[in-house]
């Protein structure tokens, strides 16, 4: 703590609550006042101001849903202002949000914060900076590489270098930031059959949506030598996230070969139904980009979607939902709770009471604002109940994906899934948190057991 | 614990799960070979042994779901069978289940048995019969007085005083065990403008949904002498489970009033509407009686309906659901956690962390259970989304009412929703215990903390 500055002494005072807020509400008007400007329109594209708000809602929270096509309403410059939007909103949230976490989140705390800090020997203000520009550095370089193969792999694709490149950058940044959003006009169909693309943008949507301390400690033992890594070990964060993480992945996959035997993949070859199912379960995560029209689906599929979607992504990450992580600890509760044990531990580390209870208040909180958000949307939509669903929870995951109700939707109805976006992306914990003080007072404490188990 | 008997003895070998688990199948046995009798049935009916095992299982867990029309299937003798499978599965199960949990789940340490045996001074197993008998009889009265004052309004509507009480007795079993199963083909819709029969049947459906408990507490403070009732207080569980019950009830009402104001109700009268309103604000606890068709609702009242059934009635009651209790503890919990509080009291008494993690694991559970059947349902069925959702919800609210899908389901939807409605009548909690055997080794314990705050 020693080389504490004024600007983190200003931190300090501001709960972290209060920061997020602060980074949306500017971080959402300047994307507005950026889209807003016909410059960054195609000729005779008049915007409202609530399809401009919902555009930059949506961009900062890396959702993706949108109630204009973007390629139909924004120039080369508006689509290259919407990936700095998804950019910052994805990358920049992530980061600061984490870093609000380490910083100032301390007198929550955070299991996150000490599981990191532990594991990364980060403890000054100075070490947590250092690590945010790598992570930042590090995702910066997923792009780079990203953008680089599909640049020029779509030289194939388009006629212009330009072409490809500019398809290349934005598909680059709004995979790897999730944020979903397309200039094909079409998502990922055009590349329905293109086996190489899709498994480039399933690398970058995984790489933003898996959780940054995942990121940082492979690719810190990737660059250990022999010797260092008999001392490195993953922290509890990163198993628990990346098991989960994986195994949604897996069993997103199979559900879907399952339910759409008969009907999607009734005529389709076994390459194609691995390929859909695989593209389908990573973008359900959180990436929002699709290789063919949800429509398609059978209702069962568009339900399980929704409940993954729901789910979300890895804490940290540029996802939403509940995440990973809180889904774990649910259901390792409930696993425990079943056996008749008191106290759960998992990979032989203790788990604190406190983060069981806020995976479960999480969850509950969140199961309650989608069935409001639903039957809200029900009185305002014609749209069948099924798309309804998909909508919120595509929402709250900040997914993206889409039944189509969201190009058609009422302002009040806009207004709801840009709450959830909201809420989603900074995770209902934060929201919780804005309801009483106790990130300032620390008075939020539970009583803490060691249980070292095996 | 003088006056042990060997039935206790065996009783006390035998697990809570078991033992219910045996009732239910000894109850839908019986009632199986009931009502498969061919002199039940009305000239030239037959039933498939799927249609006899769903009325059975609906009937014992006093569901009133049904894959059959009964008066159109059943003779005069066959219903009174109905009506006595009913009396069984509602009043038995009550008493049994509680007997249960205050004989042998002293070895759980349940706060309901703890409450209602300090506050009933019934600490012996003598005294646990005779408060059972008590119990008993009390509803018998009940549903004695609801025959008498229905068969002989009923003399109005019906040509023979015989048909008349015919239809009294069996609508007052119908409703006192809330069993919702109707011999008028069309269940309360013919008494949809006679006030006087809808608020006789509310009556009847509170007191058999409120919870025993409550009965028995409201019932010795009527009979108790002006000098007695200072000495009186409401136990905890009475308290938190009338106001709950009230709370939803209100709820209901002015929720339905909101949601289908320019709809059902836009060619309605006021009192109507009161009387619709609150009809079906008191049968969506449990009862599944209906004085009006169900899919005449908007989406979003069939919506909150399902909500409303998926919580149910009170623990200890002829209901089902997640229980009123459960949900006003997590309620409780979330408030305490946004309120930044790690102890959990109400009413100036503490609630134990036992029962804050049973309640959210009953709560979680149940939220996945019901999903997944959803999810099964629409692959098995072609009905609309909120239908299934509807139907799904009311089978575990052992609620009964219906958008008319049970009636013409496949097999396997059939056996899905019998084990929703024998899960949603028995509890979650039951069935949990049912994974472990922490009933017999009573492992099961989590750390107290008396709190006494204010
Ligand atoms: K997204
Ligand atoms: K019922």
């Amino acid at each position: 703590m020693r080389s504490k500055n004024k600007f983190s002494e200003w931190l300090n005072q501001r709960s972290p609550v209060q920061l997020i807020i602060i980074f949306y509400i500017i971080a959402v008007t300047v994307s507005c006042l950026l889209l807003a400007m016909p410059v960054a329109h195609k000729d005779g594209v008049d915007l409202t101001f609530m399809e401009v708000l919902f555009t930059s809602v949506s961009a900062v929270s890396v959702t993706g849903l949108s109630v204009v096509s973007i390629v139909d309403s924004f120039n080369q410059l508006g689509i290259v202002l919407l990936a700095v939007v998804l950019q910052f909103g994805g990358v920049g949230v992530m980061t600061l949000g984490t870093f609000i976490w380490l910083v100032v989140g301390k007198k929550i705390g955070l299991k996150e914060r000490r599981l990191i800090m532990a594991d990364q020997n980060q403890y000054s203000f100075n070490g947590i900076v250092k690590l945010m520009k790598g992570v930042f550095k590090l995702i910066l370089w997923i792009e780079l590489v990203g953008f680089l193969i599909l640049g020029t792999y779509y030289l194939t694709y388009f006629s212009s270098w330009k072409e490809a490149y500019f398809h290349g950058f934005f598909a680059s940044i709004s995979a790897t930031t999730n944020g979903g959003f397309d200039i094909t006009g079409q998502s990922l169909t055009p590349f329905k059959d293109d086996y190489f693309v899709q498994i480039i943008h399933i690398a970058l949507i995984i790489f933003g949506s898996i959780g940054f301390p995942v990121l940082v400690e492979v690719k810190d033992y990737l660059f250990a030598s022999q010797e260092e890594r008999k001392f490195m070990r993953f922290s509890l964060f990163t198993k628990v996230t990346s098991i989960t993480y994986l195994g949604l992945l897996i069993f997103g996959f199979i559900i879907m070969i399952v339910l759409e035997w008969n009907h999607f993949y009734a005529d389709k070859s076994w390459h194609e139904m691995i390929f859909y199912s695989l593209f389908q379960s990573t973008t359900s995560r959180s990436g929002g980009l699709a290789t063919f029209d949800m429509s398609l689906l059978t209702e069962q599929t568009q339900l399980v979607t929704s409940v993954l979607m729901f789910i979300g992504a890895s804490p940290s990450s540029v996802g939403g939902g509940i995440r990973t992580t809180t889904f774990a600890l649910v259901i390792i509760f409930i696993l425990t709770f079943a056996r008749g044990k008191s106290k759960v531990s998992v990979f032989k580390r203790e788990i604190f009471e406190e983060d069981l209870y806020k995976a479960v208040v999480v969850v509950l909180m969140a199961v309650g604002l989608c069935i409001t958000a639903i039957v809200l949307l029900t009185i305002f939509e014609d749209s069948s109940l099924i798309a309804i669903i998909f909508e919120v929870c595509s929402a709250f995951g900040t997914t993206g994906l889409s039944m189509g109700v969201t190009a058609e939707l009422t302002n009040i109805s806009k207004v709801i899934l840009m709450v959830l976006m909201f809420i989603g992306r900074i995770g209902i914990l934060t929201l919780l948190f804005s309801f009483n003080d106790v990130t300032k007072k620390g008075e939020f404490h539970y009583p803490k057991e060691k249980i070292i188990i095996g």
